[in-house]
């Protein structure tokens, strides 16, 4: 399941509405199937496991980070019927599949069909790894990460604005790799006033993998860009599952004031700066009492001689 | 030599001016004697070593932090001539002493009396462990620790001045023990006019390892306190080889800006705070590039829900 948990995370922020979803089909102890959800979010992460264990699927086991969709679409068969034809022996599954059209029916269907059905192995890790549809499918928006780049005490840039740099090479080569894996990156007004941001990626091989940009303004959005109202509108961001907050200190106070972030991605630079701007404005706490508990430290690694820290709400 | 060192930790904070060393007698792979140096200096490390040993120190090998004094005082006599009275076989020194009295001198001493000697054994190590007695001797001053204690956003208080609590009774009781190992403390004017703080070490056992409380003013000193009217000054507190700056962000910077910090402290809590007190005041820095290179990780941990990071200068 480890295997398919990892395959899943080669989707993320490619599949909206669809989950990245992960497969690996084994037999005799040998991986003879591996998949995730395509681009676009066809084939499905089975289709593709599926076809690469063509006719030794049958008797083998299927590892899936998502219980197998139910239903039929113009797209493609129902995969718990893929893996009914292909005469699998046993089905171990992460995660019950929350989408009503299928949340439990493709158990049921394949436990119809004699099949073996294991459900709720490595279910966190699946949470993780699936959050953005999650989040979409719970609440009805997308899962939201804030990145910090800071200094020690706390600076995103000095008291003149300057913010280059901070960070070195690999915490930002990192946080383009994040922004891969993020359908859309949001800036507010005074970042894109300041620094015009192209907040793509800039990673060799993953150009293409630019996410959408978004400011929050209530104004008309610039060339090339799309306006988003107010942190509450998020939900209206179709096909955006992941989305990510890049600046500044106002716009990171308006989602947090809002309640609207799901995961901090805090990269830390050994510097000091001193009176500067701070990375988060007010976001009206009146008692400390009131912050305690919120994160929970997911991940910590040093990317050169800065860290990174994630952390999830709750 | 690592035994040695640790011992050495207990007399931090305790024997300045004399250093802090750590001794470990070993004779046929056992250790037959331990010492480190007392609070007020005396005995040394070696002496209380050489008395648990006993007459079994013939022929041992002794294990020291800091090379053996070669200097006899009204306190004592010189640890080399009791090393080489007591037939230790064999001396293995992590640091040769800085001062001009020893500087060489007891390792000669121990050579000439056919007594086999390294050293340069842990070297770094030992540099770390009696960091206030080589500033005392290199810069004529005492080793400066800056402890912050900050929300995930650098914050060391909300707008309204409250910061009770921002860490956990772990990491409060961590920064305790890291008191009871300094011989002063100092605050600044507004820490001291808002929280009229005790500075005391508030652990079992150790409330009589409270430091010496220093207000940085230019006014005189309150009861119980006494009065520093820079960091520049530093250099003129007696017995003071370990000081502690406590608080506020202006205190921070006035020792950040006169490079008089050897050592960052950073407990840092789970939390965020949105706008509030900054950590470090203006530090005058008026370029990133020169922020680089400064600080080092030299220790992390979690304390309960929150993390330690220890950074050293360089």
């Amino acid at each position: 399941m480890d295997a398919a948990l990892a395959l899943s995370a080669r989707g993320k922020g490619l599949t909206a509405p669809n989950p990245n979803v992960g497969c690996v089909i084994v037999k005799h102890g040998r991986a003879i199937g591996r998949g995730w959800t395509q681009p676009g979010g066809r084939p499905h992460a089975e289709a593709m496991a599926m076809a690469q264990a063509g006719e030794a699927a049958r008797g083998a086991t299927a590892y899936v980070t998502l219980e197998p969709c139910a239903h039929e679409s113009p797209r493609g068969p129902a995969c718990a019927a893929l893996l009914i034809a292909a005469g699998v022996a046993e089905a171990v599954i992460a995660l019950t599949d929350p989408d009503p059209r299928t949340n439990g029916r493709g158990a049921a269907m394949l436990r119809d069909a004699g099949i073996a059905v294991t459900t709720g192995i490595r279910e966190a890790g699946a949470r993780t790894a699936m959050a953005g549809f999650l989040a979409r499918q719970a609440l009805g928006r997308p899962q939201v990460t804030l990145k910090l780049a800071t200094t020690l005490d706390g600076q995103i840039a000095l008291a003149d604005g300057s913010s280059r740099w901070i960070t070195g090479p690999e915490a930002r080569a990192h946080a383009h790799l994040e922004r891969a894996r993020h359908e859309a990156i949001l800036v507010g007004r005074g970042t894109f006033e300041a620094d015009s941001p192209r907040l793509d990626v800039r990673l060799a091989g993953l150009e293409a993998r630019s996410p959408r940009r978004i400011l929050l303004t209530r104004g008309p959005a610039p060339q090339g860009w799309e306006a988003l109202a107010g942190p509450a509108a998020i939900g209206a961001l179709e096909g955006v599952d992941h989305l990510m907050v890049e600046g500044g200190a106002a716009t990171a106070a308006a989602f947090l004031r809002a309640d609207l972030v799901d995961r901090l991605l805090l990269y830390r630079a050994p510097i000091l700066a001193g009176a500067g701007l701070a990375a988060i404005g007010d976001i009206g706490l009146g008692d400390l009492a009131h912050a305690h508990g919120k994160w929970t430290l997911a991940d910590t690694r040093m990317l050169g001689s800065d860290r990174l820290e994630v952390y999830l709400r709750g």
